[in-house]
């Protein structure tokens, strides 16, 4: 890179919230925010609840003179959601699908169909190694009695052994979207401590939109005004976040965010709000950077975030063995059922009460089976989330023995470089 | 690292074969598994089907004083069958799993079952940066008809890009497992082609073992000499592969594997036999390298390979489509049969014939779904992959245009000193 550069770069977040024939005004929302796109000409557009191909198609047609690349996320039975559209062709891309996703029976819900991800776009820009990372996180439905909690935390795991794997080439990092957890919840502080990704909204100088930076407000025509009982002034669940390797910096110019409306004041374009950030890459640090890249905090929080998560995913845990306790309990009373069937048959009994005995303890068996290795699968994806979480934390205490600050990005970059000097 | 510095590192690869109360002689063999790693004293035993958390859990006791640190890779219901056995300590892992393996229905196969996965050990020796990729990919039952080999060939794409992704900064690579492919086989060559990845049998100066390096002969009295009918001498499924970055150089002096007995010459302690490479890493070319990492073959067939693997997926997507249609028509018969039901008790006629319709219907209609449901996401898999493979294809004709070689692990690493050097 050559001195004194410096690089703009104009990204723009959202989540369409855009369900073929389910969510209102979906046709004419997506139409909308095609023609904001278009005439906005950002660097990069990353969306999420882009649930129907079609539609991701039908935008991609209408974006193509302004933003030639554009790829589709595919998981799950639906698909991820997530989508990315680019001024800048894309060198190279790939997938992490989370292990753990809710619940397949939480049908009314529907995460599980969808196969939440993170994508990775990989680009290069003026020389540099962007890696622009797009996810959505499962939602939480319900705050006091969150069962998706130790999924969501799960998942925010992933999420940051994905990006801290895969980013180790890369100049600047750039994660965008919806993560359904608020600023201070655990899964983010996880994530922000285990990747060192800084917060667009706490970093810009200049900021413009809802209060405290909400992404989900009342004012909003399509918000559900009960869901936000709790918080009457809005919640923050959408992120813009980033990073830049040593000797590169990047700061957040503006960040902007709709207000309950379309850009131009009308209809919103979904019941969340748009992300829209300027960010400054440059080879010298920004004239006023709250807080550099590369410095640790203070008293670094990592050995206690660890160890919440670790408890966390204990508890999520202990309930995934509770069902596979239940189900297994379903499998023994339909076998039972079945053994009285075949006494009655044997002793001639036939009837009525044959078949339907004989449909019940099928059923139950099949049922609670399927219900089983279900839950002994999530077992299996807690206990490996809590192990590496383990290896972690091991680390990160043995980091701390030995006088070093336990800030894994920082201290990760250290082992490597480290590993190169010697 | 010092100048004319050299490195040796012994590596075991094995599959175990350890199906608890399935396997025959499991515990005697996984015993004197044990005592045989420990005896050796490898750097690195890269074990595949140890199925049970228990047995891992036993060996890792039993080999702990030899190899302090270990990692048992939990995924699916069963588990992956992945570990690692290390000298060394461990500095990072992760895991992926794969998005296609197999059918669950096909229960008497299992693969579905287990959530096939690929493990990677990243470890810092002697100042290099080693990453250690352990896999096993879904079995080949059926080699005239395999249904499997679409998701075979996916798998092996998959394990191609988190290979690419996750090794960025690391100095060499090494990629142990059973690929359940023979050499010359479309994912075999895919993975090869994308990677850079080099085989140590082919590249050896010192082979000792089964003839032409296979890994699973009909000497073996484990082997069921049906499945190695229409290789009478033997095949070819378990590899070590490695590569090293410019400026550093690997290669294998040596590669021995077992006979179809134990190494002592007493019974096997698996069907396949292992593996036991010594690498010889340095900052110099080896005196006689057949073909040195970085060097290009003449003859790129990258674009011919990638379009084959194009056409395979498409060739598993039609097959896969094909099960939605029939699936969606067993759904319909099991709508139209409830239908029949309704009139049935509306024109008042009840008994044993209602109650097996409400049956049959019911169980129609949710089996139906299920199989539906599957294969939708077998199709959003497939058509993953071959979005990722026609981007990779552009890329590489575009490439093929500019003049440039089109080899991707060359092309990839061009590209980013390119960036880097701007």
């Amino acid at each position: 890179m050559k001195p004194n550069f410096s690089l703009r770069l104009r990204v723009f977040n959202f989540n369409c919230w855009s369900i073929p024939y389910r969510s209102k005004h979906q046709v004419d929302r997506l139409q909308r925010l095609g023609d904001f796109l278009n005439v906005e000409s950002f660097d990069l557009a990353l969306l999420e609840e882009v649930w129907s191909e079609e539609d991701f198609e039908s935008l991609r047609q209408k974006l193509l003179p302004t933003y030639p690349a554009a790829h589709y996320f595919r998981s799950g039975i639906i698909g991820s959601g997530l989508c990315i559209f680019s001024k800048h062709p894309i060198q190279e891309l790939t997938q992490h699908v989370y292990t753990l996703n809710g619940y397949p029976y939480m049908i009314h819900h529907g995460d599980w169909f969808c196969g939440k991800a993170v994508g990775l776009l990989v680009f290069h820009v003026s020389g540099l190694v962007f890696n622009a990372y797009v996810t959505h996180l499962h939602a939480e439905y319900n705050r006091q009695r969150d069962i998706y909690l130790a999924h969501r935390v799960a998942q925010a795991w992933e999420l940051a052994q994905f990006i801290h794997h895969t980013s180790k080439r890369a100049d600047v990092v750039l994660l965008c979207g919806d993560l359904n957890m608020h600023p201070k919840d655990l899964g983010c502080r996880l994530l922000k401590e285990l990747t060192g990704l800084q917060d667009a909204y706490l970093e810009t100088q200049d900021f413009k939109g809802c209060e405290d930076g909400y992404t989900m407000v009342p004012q909003n025509c399509y918000v559900s005004q009960q869901e936000l009982e709790p918080f009457p002034l809005g919640v923050r669940i959408d992120y813009v976040l980033y990073k830049a390797v040593s000797g590169i910096y990047i700061s957040c110019k503006t960040l902007k965010t709709t207000t309950g409306h379309d850009p131009y004041g009308g209809t919103p374009l979904s019941d969340h709000e748009a992300l829209m950030a300027t960010l400054c890459v440059r080879h010298s640090p920004p004239q006023h950077s709250p807080s550099p890249t590369c410095e640790p905090a203070e008293t670094s929080p990592l050995v206690t975030v660890l160890k919440e998560a670790w408890t966390e995913l204990g508890l999520g845990l202990a309930q995934a063995r509770w069902w596979m306790a239940f189900a297994s309990g379903g499998i023994g009373l339909g076998l039972l059922l079945l053994v009285v069937l075949c006494v009655l048959v044997a002793g001639g009994k036939t009837g009525d009460v044959t078949l339907l005995l004989l449909s019940i303890s099928v059923g139950l068996v099949l049922g609670a089976g399927a219900v089983y290795f279900f839950h002994r699968q999530e077992v299996k994806g807690l206990c490996r989330a809590r192990a590496e979480l383990q290896h972690m934390l091991e680390r990160a205490s043995k980091a701390q023995d030995q006088g070093l600050m336990p800030w894994p990005a920082q201290l990760l970059r250290q082992q490597d470089d480290r590993a190169e000097e010697q």
